[in-house]
């Protein structure tokens, strides 16, 4: 038995990573020290961010190595402990990166309850999208309940949590997607007000529309012609939250910033960006009351789960990228 | 005896404006009415926000109508009045408009003590150039004492005022402006820790040496190559206020938005706008304040008085765009 390893083989040239970019490795299966143990891992979460990671410089978290495993988030089950906390059998979730089998010393790992929620859920609505969601909706973003929302990657992990947050919390909520599918779920399941479909659609011209009074809270998943438009369309105080920027992150000629950003000005509006692991200390809070929300069939947590293990990443992270998934994009491993 | 007057005769295309965007007209001088007086203006503001107020399109105040006198900001003295609250003799300030001699009913005029400051002070420091630099500091950007700030647009009207409540307030404040002269006046004269010229330095490498630890208030002024700059430089929690953006105003193909804005999420920082406007209730205040750092020698105020009458507005916006002015620009007018 091995353990396949998905490694960082090069820093990708600005763009989409390419097959060279990465290389597989079969290593032994570790074992476990005095303090450590083993997760069988059976779920990656497939993340935009994880492009960041792979640049070389200073950003808000360390670039992966050169040789190393790619990071990632990921669920599993310890097969192997001679840690005082965790047992074999114990449900974990972490940053195991992209391999069958990781090896742990517990820091930053928590034990989920599959009872609960199915193991892919934790990677997504129980997981750091979640968290991402709320946080940035509550804390940063500071919704009110009379607030228009406006939210872009909204089919997504962390847009479609979002979204139903601020629907809970009373708010007009708009979303933006790629395709008439993402927009019939955004509206027909999870209770959007309105959703726009950037592919098909003059965005600039469907807000008019759908925000005649302008928008109070931009959640901005995408950056980009999105970004730009919502800026047109901002209510006096308005804030957005810099979540991230996907439409940017393989661009070959340079990021474009908003061009329409003096509309901060003539709005009194903000633009505040936000990282999730600020909030670390209140994640187990959040977690509940998300979890709440689902058992009470309000907010409705999707995953997109797709199959292949570690040697199928690559063509995952690319997916993502393509924007081929609906709700939280998540790469099955389950070793054997 | 006529009252010459600078009348807006064309929106301008994106640039610089022309010759022939504007028409001097001479008129009778104005007789005031019932509730009404007039006011023979000695000085005229001239702002980097004026080149805004010429075009067409939904902003923070109503453009300048085609064929109307340009808007203002101007000091003066009543010569003739109808109104209960004015007398011969009143020394005022108000948006006058680009003109010899404005009447008026008083909205929006305030008195003026000649002999507290001379009168272009009171488009400067003690006028809105002044209650932009307090405001924009104190209650937008939420200035704290151990603040590293930058300023740019620093030898200018509001850049100036900005950098000397911070040093007042003891933070650290670096200033960047357009030369060696204005440089040099920001550290020898204004006590600015330290400056940088754009037009000789690498701004970005010159933060590195001024900032090592990072921005905590940046104060922009200007947008563009500056703007960039400053949010590669940004400290954990920064904030941006976003109070104008001179070099841009004159694009000719179209604004440039800040490419670095995800520093924003690197930094967890954010970019507010602000309009002046909004913080009228508590202008007698901030005024109280500045002109009691004024006396206590706290607080220099330094004016650019460029003579020419109305006739020479044209030329001297373009001084203000081309970054003539050290200080409020100020244009006499004084008829007769």
């Amino acid at each position: 038995m091995t353990n396949t390893q998905m490694r960082l083989a090069a820093r990708p040239s600005p763009g989409l990573p390419k097959a060279s970019d990465w290389r597989i490795v079969e290593e032994p299966l570790p074992t476990p020290g005095e303090g450590e143990f083993v997760v069988a891992i059976s779920h990656l979460s497939v993340d935009p961010a994880m492009r960041g990671w792979m640049n070389a410089g200073a950003s808000y978290i360390e670039p992966v190595e050169i040789g190393a495993v790619m990071r990632a988030a990921a669920v599993g089950t310890v097969t192997g402990s001679r840690h005082p906390g965790f047992v074999v059998g114990d449900h974990v979730a972490g940053a195991f990166g992209v391999q069958e089998h990781a090896l742990s010393d517990g820091k930053g790992v928590t034990k989920i309850d599959p009872s609960l929620a199915p193991p892919p859920t934790y990677l997504g609505t129980l997981g750091l999208s979640g968290m991402t969601a709320y946080f940035g909706l509550l804390e940063v973003g500071k919704l009110r309940p009379s607030d228009t929302v406006l939210v872009s990657g909204a089919a997504g992990a962390v847009g479609s949590v979002a979204g139903q947050i601020a629907k809970i919390k009373c708010c007009r909520v708009i979303g933006v997607a790629g395709g008439e599918e993402k927009c019939r779920w955004l509206t027909d399941e999870l209770g959007f007000d309105a959703a726009i479909d950037y592919k098909h659609e003059n965005v600039g011209r469907a807000l008019r529309e759908h925000a005649p009074d302008g928008i109070d809270l931009y959640f901005d998943n995408v950056g980009g012609d999105i970004l730009d438009a919502a800026l047109t369309r901002l209510a006096r105080g308005a804030r957005i939250v810099i979540c991230g920027a996907i439409s940017q992150y393989n661009a070959t000629e340079g990021i474009s910033g908003p061009a329409n950003y003096l509309s901060l000005l003539v709005a009194r509006a903000s633009m505040t960006g936000m990282v999730v692991f600020d909030h670390a200390p209140r994640f187990g809070e959040a977690a509940l009351e998300l979890a709440g929300w689902m058992r009470d069939g309000l907010l409705i947590s999707r995953e997109d789960i797709v199959e292949g293990g570690v040697s199928a990443f690559p063509d995952a992270l690319l997916g993502l990228f393509a924007g081929e998934n609906i709700g939280k994009l998540v790469l099955r491993i389950d070793p054997d």
